[in-house]
């Protein structure tokens, strides 16, 4: 790559300097990071936008703030000007599993992939200019492929580099087949920054791999090679898995403010700096700003928390709803009081009843077991008064009050 | 697979007995043995002849001595009425390499493709009716799958199992890279069998890998399952390597009559057995007494080479000519005179010429260094006399006969 960066103005050359800490901030590796320099210089000198790449899995739409990460990154691009490109894997979607082994790679039709696309837009609409995004279906190119192309991106690449990724590498030692095609994911992945010429991919360290194939098949194919930027998976509510909707630990951005506020509260304090860093769209200063008044103990893990929660719920639900969440939760859970606004649930079944059922139907708790469970751990509260037998039945009266643990709660009519 | 065999007749019974010894007459194994008899059981009920496939690479168009092995066996169920399926394939060859590291893998124009396979037609027209063949052109399938059929094809086959074939399990013992694409070689050869639902693949037995794919696949896409059969491979005469062309150590089925003749007089006698059992067409039967009266010296290696050469030479070119090649034998190298029938030459250079410049003009020898070295070692004679000084020159005269080895000779005219 010809050298830019000693062709720039020093009003570039300290712009360049901007958008480099803006974008390497929060990251874990950019790969090669003189190359993305180089890359940025070029764009500057050139006037030229960079094409940031994002692939995404249309089989799982519900975006929590693990996902974030990834947007809040692309979105300091694209306020540069920079071009984001998502691209909906919908070619692998509609494949499915040929060995039909995998419930996970179940295979999609046409409308779910659409339908998932949708969503993932609507949520990504909360974080990006959608506006000013390229969306791109890689079944556009990958499904017009024929053998013989095939067949010259398969000799693009050796088994023994495909058999170093981590998974695969893992499923050779525990003996546990790798069927053939799924040597093709990490290649579809790659040609499509071939087809789409990018510039940049992002990705979660897991990603390492896949986004250099994009690297290793434009060089093949004769493109400018892309950079790689590989980010921090943030942990979940637990503190140790990766935050996701199968394990139960996330913040989706589609939960009601209260719940989105309130879960944000559970954050171990040990990872508040990592949130801070990742999930927020803070300037590089207030974030650091931020993490240096928690480290020296001038500000209070359950105050910053609470000042995520409302940023969080101001990103995702606007300022006002920042504000009455932050009400609600002060009002609540610092003072013992009631929330101000508990939703009125219409009571259509027996008047008496027994609690277990009754929190099973108004969909507090999901089982009758679970229910039990609740009440045995004094979770449940009706009126105010903890409810301990698990086999009380109540009267159901006008203006009940349901509470389950700390955010839940139901006033009956009847 | 159902019990064909009890339902036989006893006159069908004892004809699938006939067949089944005929087919297992010299081959190395059949896979699995028992249900290619009631494959031949249920040819013989429902009176409807096997598919029995070849598969052909399109690069190698000269045929030896050792490619008819398997023709052999191919002209053995043709007489019996069952339906010989080649396939050309011609869809790899169209692709080759496209790492371009592999010199032998070259891709081929479909001008070449379709040259080669007349080419092989012409010389398998001696040993098979190439009227009742049915020919195909892998191409014709295998160009019009996609990608998202390539992705199918591909899940089911387990990566581990690929590794297993040899030469891969070789390579990546001793660090050599194995290209992706070249895990679709042996896919392609066992979709080959998935789109003709062959009922018998034959092979030599370094085709283990690939024919017992076919079998796999078909399953995988609810066919009947091919049987497979494996040939040995036919030694050269070196009497070590396997005979190919590359190895100079073969014999073409397109060699002329008295090279025929001649090369197959120096076969090693401890091949002869295997020579009869594989590469002629006699009956079991003759086969069986040629080699016990061998066995027991009642027949003389050389005489049962005698019979060889002529057996070939009859196959190739005919009695005529084989009753030919034996007489010039016989008069050659057993009476050390003069063939009859020497070609002749009209000399138009020099009248003065070097030997050397002499022998490679007239392509008997392929270069001058070639040509000293043949002089040096006593096999160049000039009207029966040995030459011996590598830099001897002679003036030509009319009928100057020029004998390089034992079999070739030109008479010169000027």
């Amino acid at each position: 790559m010809k050298d830019f960066i000693q062709r720039l103005s020093a009003d570039q050359t300290s712009e360049l300097e901007r958008q480099y800490a803006l974008y390497a901030n929060g990251v874990q590796e950019i790969i090669p990071a003189e190359e993305f320099k180089q890359k940025i210089a070029k764009s500057l000198l050139e006037n030229k936008p960079l094409k940031v790449k994002l692939g995404l899995d249309p089989s799982a739409p519900d975006v929590h703030i693990g996902h974030t990460v990834v947007l809040q990154k692309l979105k300091q691009f694209q306020q540069n000007g920079h071009i984001i490109q998502l691209i909906i894997g919908d070619f692998t979607g509609k494949i499915g599993d040929p060995t039909g082994k995998s419930a996970v790679r179940k295979q999609l039709t046409d409308e779910e992939v659409k339908h998932n696309a949708q969503t993932y837009f609507e949520q990504f609409g909360k974080v990006l200019d959608m506006e000013k995004v390229e969306l791109h279906y890689n079944a556009d190119w990958l499904s017009k492929l024929n053998f013989e192309d095939v067949i010259q991106l398969a000799g693009k690449i050796t088994v023994a580099r495909l058999l170093e990724r981590n998974d695969f590498t893992e499923r050779i030692s525990t003996g546990k087949a790798i069927s053939l095609h799924e040597f093709f994911y990490p290649l579809m992945q790659g040609y499509d920054s071939v087809v789409l010429e990018s510039d940049l991919e992002l990705g979660g360290t897991d990603q390492h791999f896949n986004v250099l194939m994009g690297r290793h098949l434009q060089e093949h194919y004769k493109k400018e090679k892309q950079a790689v930027m590989l980010l921090p998976l943030l942990e979940g509510l637990d503190g140790v898995e990766k935050m996701s909707k199968s394990k139960g630990n996330y913040i989706g951005i589609n939960e009601e403010p209260n719940e989105m506020f309130g879960k944000t509260m559970s954050i171990p304090d040990k990872l508040m700096p990592k949130y801070i860093d990742l999930a927020t769209d803070y300037t590089v200063e207030e974030k650091n700003k931020l993490k240096e008044d928690l480290k020296e103990g001038i500000l209070h893990p359950r105050d910053a928390k609470i000042q995520l929660g409302k940023t969080f719920v101001r990103m995702f639900h606007g300022k006002e709803a920042a504000e009455k969440a932050e009400h609600h939760f002060l009002r609540v859970f610092q003072k013992g009081a009631l929330p101000e606004d508990i939703p009125k649930v219409k009571w259509n079944g027996d008047q008496n009843v027994a609690v277990v059922e009754l929190l099973v139907e108004l969909q507090l708790l999901s089982s009758k077991s679970e229910a039990r469970k609740m009440i045995q751990n004094g979770g449940v509260k009706l009126n105010g008064e903890k409810v301990s037998d698990v086999k009380l039945e109540i009267e159901i009266k006008d203006d009940t009050i349901v509470q389950v643990g700390k955010r839940k709660f139901v006033k009956l009519t009847v």
